[in-house]
């Protein structure tokens, strides 16, 4: 039998072998771009303050409700959950969902209705793969969380930026939205409380929203991951599908962010499909079909589920939100005394604060300013790792977590002020005295370690890129 | 505005509404078509009996062993686990997984060749992907698991099946793998030992599996989930790539089975590549990247896997063995009292018996036989449900699972050898006396609740087909 030995241009080609890895070699990462170039760019002689992991578990000064941990910790004890549950979701804990996001005035939703999910990335991913009919676009809000695009791109879905209004709390700028929108557009993305933006959105802007994609016959994606994260009581969280009338709303969130639980990988998709939009057209089914081929999130923590939404934690989400809001005011307060950044919307919820890097301030020699060198420059002179806003398609801005410990941000503006001082009153961010290149040291792969063993995006990235230092 | 008011063919027209559900609606999971039949049709006079969920856990007799409860339960407790880790695996397990799986005479397996992932499933899916390049095939085992299709279906795999030899230890047919393989083929997939065929192959087996893929330059995806679980010492389980020479070897496992916890969720992909020729094609990257979409299975339960791989349970592994083992020599003597019924090749390890069914005692009317239509008569009238061999492209057969406890697997056999007894004796297959759907009962909801709250594919397809009845 003769074996073919054939040339292969974009494979690899070696004593016959012809081996060549999918396209997804090159699915699209917007923050690993960006954040790649800064690994190995800390200076070695200050020990790294990282601002940029969206993981609020990192410091343990904020954790999930004890009485969560415990339901856990008694389900693996129990010994009664090894086994596998149905790959939609455990029937008590689909119940569970149902139950806590079913709306008042509407027929209350039934557990056909809430898939279980591996964390919220599954579930985000399984409601556009679920609409990615040949040919469509999504709408995706811009500042936003760059796993949309990293999906859309998985699942061959197209995409278009509508824009958050940064001079109006970065509401939906819903003239984009009519202008945007085609007969191949299938859904809009709406996050709501926001990431990066740290927006909540009122009633008002809800309504309009809905009023719009009903107009527009527009099914929403609402990730609300940051559900209840909300940091004034005049302004609390309010879920888009309480006005979204008709429209088809799929929401989605999981216990890693409002439970703080990120590891423990449980989220779900909601589908609040009132007219049955969704069921005719078969998108129950599609995801389902999805379940199937994941089989579904672990079943012991499924198995708390009940139990975690039953218990009393109200002490423990206004202690959290708390320790959030003095943390975003303390941001707030560092930034206004600093020359040269600025906060122009301050957030009212999640768990970041975008910063406004000033145009005069920072200018490059050639006119331009510039948040990914500002950033990368920052890790280099301070060790102060924030992500530049170009991450979030934010250029011009930087995002600081809100969720490190008070003394830690202590000393990371102590630094970030030194440092804008430093340039604001005689450099310019290209002065910077020495190669980059010359910081990178063997020590720091310990120090790179400790960023790279947290956070969603920022340590994919990081982690990706540790083997090149 | 003026908006667009399509009309479409296949999606979902109303008031305007243009909602289409994706392909997905028509992902194929070969199970279900068969399986969704049988739903609802149980006698209500007698109680299920379920030989057909592969998944150990189901009946409590054989669970994990007590040290690995023991390490999750504490993981939890101890809270520091709770965020994100690197999505492509936290250090310690990835690492431990390195180690576990190191083969002699080659060089140690890296943290980089680790992938975790979130079950066996995802691991499959994940080496699946990489190499899906347009146009290209894979080499899937007949008999074999239906999940590897419906993964191929996913990821826009094409597929063509070799044959396991039943006359000879369902051993790979190489002759057909020869004639199979064509300048498209991207992989094949073994699966050892396996499901359904309980098959455990030799080393001389093994060699020439190795040799025929290297001759023909095939990359092997190793689905070796049921590693160690072989009855005979004498047959003991042999990982592929301990023979593959320069074969790059894309092997996959899991807490699932072989530890006995599939709904814990944690497996592995590991990567034998010793020639760097999968690395220098770019599946690395690309499978980190796939990682980086899902985020990693749970991170509590990834902390466990270094305690759980180094606890010795060398006594709970041969006490588990020994009940399988008793089972399957059970059901072999069984079978053989069984008139029409027999067991060509007697199971070597894995979790089933695949039962042969006669031609000459069970000929339907058209002098057809046909394993549905047995497995669809035998749930009917005895309430005992096992998967047709049709699930698994073994058409004449069936798949009994031997998970079950001895009392369990007795009562059901005193019903499959009075159900034989009676076609066997005096009437075809087609002679049933009642109309199925009559059988059909209210209490039969809460009878295949127990059914559809368990197993991996058999659950699911149950499960969807629930909402029928």
């Amino acid at each position: 039998m003769t074996i073919e030995r054939r040339k292969s241009v974009d494979g690899y080609h070696r004593d016959g072998w012809n081996v060549r890895a999918s396209a997804l070699r090159e699915l699209c990462n917007p923050i690993r771009r960006i954040v790649d170039e800064m690994v190995g760019c800390a200076n070695p002689n200050k020990a790294l303050i990282s601002l940029a992991q969206g993981d609020p578990t990192v410091f343990g000064h904020i954790a999930p409700p004890k009485a969560a941990s415990e339901e856990v910790r008694e389900a693996f004890e129990r010994g009664t959950h090894n086994g596998y549950t149905a790959s939609v979701g455990s029937t008590s804990a689909r119940s569970a969902v149902a139950t806590r996001y079913s709306l008042p005035d509407r027929p209350a939703l039934q557990i056909d209705d809430v898939f279980m999910t591996v964390g919220c990335s599954e579930a985000l991913s399984h409601a556009l793969a679920a609409l990615a009919v040949e040919g469509a676009n999504v709408l995706l809000p811009r500042p936003g969380f760059p796993l949309y695009e990293t999906l859309c791109h998985r699942h061959g879905l197209a995409y278009k930026f509508y824009d958050l209004d940064d001079e109006n709390g970065w509401e939906v700028k819903i003239d984009d939205v009519f202008r945007l929108r085609d007969e191949k557009t299938v859904a809009i993305v709406v996050n709501n409380p926001s990431n990066p933006c740290g927006a909540v959105y009122g009633e008002a802007h809800l309504r309009a929203i809905c009023e719009a994609c009903d107009t527009l016959r527009l099914p929403i994606i609402a990730d609300e991951v940051y559900e209840d994260i909300a940091f004034e009581p005049s302004r609390p969280f309010l879920s888009i599908a309480s006005f979204s009338g008709r429209v088809p709303v799929m929401a989605v969130s999981a216990l890693s962010k409002r439970w703080l639980a990120p590891g423990w990988r449980i989220g779900w998709l909601v589908l609040h499909d009132y007219e049955h939009i969704l069921q005719t057209a078969g998108v129950h089914l599609a995801i389902t079909n999805l379940c199937q081929v994941s089989l579904g999130p672990p079943t012991p923590i499924q198995a708390a589920i009940p139990g975690i939404f039953g218990a009393n934690e109200t002490e423990w989400l206004k202690s959290t939100l708390n320790v959030l809001r003095c943390s975003s005011a303390y941001c707030i307060d560092r930034c206004a005394r600093v020359r040269g950044l600025s906060v122009p919307c301050e957030p009212q919820g999640a768990m970041y604060v975008l910063l406004k890097i000033s145009v005069d301030t920072f200018r490059n020699d050639d006119g331009t300013y510039d948040d990914v060198r500002f950033a990368k420059q920052l890790l280099a002179e301070e060790s102060v790792l924030v992500l530049p806003g170009e991450c979030f398609h934010a250029p011009g801005y930087l995002r600081l977590v809100i969720t490190a410990p008070h003394a830690e941000q202590q000393r990371a503006w102590d630094r970030i002020e030194s440092f804008c001082e430093r340039y604001s009153s005689e450099r310019k961010m290209t002065d910077s005295p020495k190669d980059l290149d010359a910081y990178v040291g063997e020590d720091l792969k310990q120090k790179l370690h400790l960023v790279t063993s947290h956070d969603d995006l920022v340590c994919k990235s990081l982690d990706a890129a540790r083997t090149v230092i």
